[in-house]
């Protein structure tokens, strides 16, 4: 989204995606690696002036991500005025990340609205923009240095996550159609970052009854074959727009 | 905030502030009534280059109801290119609420950050705007004409107000520092537009363990006088921050 006559932009605002994925019992975020220069930003991008944010953080995330369609939310507008700094974009053009003329388009206050989203890894393809050399998945757990406030950013997101495990089923992006309740008591307890009791996790998914066996079970490993679910997509469409909760 | 030098001001970013109160038993947004219009608008602003949006947002608030330092919360940036419409501008020149000259800023897309606040409903003095005749408390079950896409926002705000409603005691800012259960389930029932069981209530709320018995009682009434609750306000703290939610 960098290649852009710049009077067809929004002025001022810009968009940074948080986009997660579970791999390998791990939390990655994807993310880009500036060119000529050791540091790393969230893949992110700038709305034309005829199209809504929201779109427009729909379609950033196409091209890094080759997913359309998917879980993106917006958690915070950024909007501190010290933020993308004038030392930043000078260190941009002098590394030949961005030309001399895009500077003054740079260099003015951008708040930036902040997306997460939720993807399921394997189909992932990451594609690198115009100012990046390569997209890559970083685990949330070893991150390297980022630009300006990006890992102030991919924090925020992080906590909106956490936060909003319990409110509504969104980990069901993250994860393939068919799961175990093994695989998904993991990712729980990847993303909240402590182990939880394996009957009481069962009980409270269940009780939720947003999941129907498939009648299938994975097989291949070393015990005995555990059962394959998958989500309710009606009941799961519902609890999204009405929350997990229930008792009132 | 609408007397300005409009150089000073973050360009295509506007704010909309959703302001509720408690009152007779009906939950009350502020609204802006505008001058020579039979139209409503919320209350709101724009961004002044240094200043952070959400200190920008704060002070809307201090203006309009006279409080500091209260609940004021990001939910949603406004981001539809066709949301404010050159038909609108026209109308506000032509009935003279701002003057030609402010028409070119006016007539820019705005993208607008949606904030919702809970106030104290008597600790409010309503003060119009620039723009606007008075300032007034309207009941969200009768709401006058509001211009452009207002009426979306406020409801956009009611729907994250409910959400929220049983993830984090927001609701503590609706109330006066000392309450009734009662006063506080009609609270809850007022926001959720349903009966709820008493018995249930009681418990569930007194399971979250922020609140504390005064050792006073309401006296007045026809009944036997009831006990006063007030928050415990270290663990409302912690509430806010990790959720009231139980069982992981």
């Amino acid at each position: 989204m960098h290649d852009f006559a710049l009077e067809g932009y929004h002025p001022g605002l810009s968009l940074d995606c948080v986009i997660f994925g579970f791999h390998e019992n791990e939390l990655k975020v994807l993310l880009l690696k500036m060119k000529n220069w050791d540091k790393w930003a969230l893949p992110g991008g700038f709305v034309p002036k005829n199209m809504g944010v929201d779109e427009a953080a729909a379609e950033a995330l196409f091209e890094r991500t080759g997913l359309k369609d998917i879980f993106l939310r917006q958690f915070y507008l950024f909007g501190n005025p010290e933020r993308n700094n004038a030392d930043h974009v000078e260190k941009l053009v002098k590394r030949g990340v961005i030309q001399e003329n895009l500077k003054s388009w740079f260099s003015q206050r951008f708040v930036s609205m902040g997306y997460y989203s939720l993807v399921e890894f394997s189909k992932v393809t990451p594609v690198p923009d115009t100012i990046s050399e390569f997209c890559e998945w970083k685990p949330l757990s070893d991150l390297p240095p980022m630009i300006i406030d990006h890992e102030e950013i991919l924090q925020r997101a992080y906590q909106t996550l956490k936060k909003e495990l319990d409110d509504e089923p969104v980990w069901l992006n993250l994860l393939p159609e068919k799961f175990t309740m093994t695989e998904l008591q993991t990712l729980y307890e990847t993303i909240l970052g402590k182990q939880l009791d394996r009957r009481n996790f069962r009980r409270k998914i269940l009780s939720w009854e947003i999941l129907v066996e498939t009648g299938e079970r994975r097989t291949g490993g070393r015990h005995k074959a555990p059962i394959l679910y998958q989500f309710d997509l009606e009941k799961y469409d519902r609890a999204l727009r009405e929350g997990l909760k229930q008792g009132w």
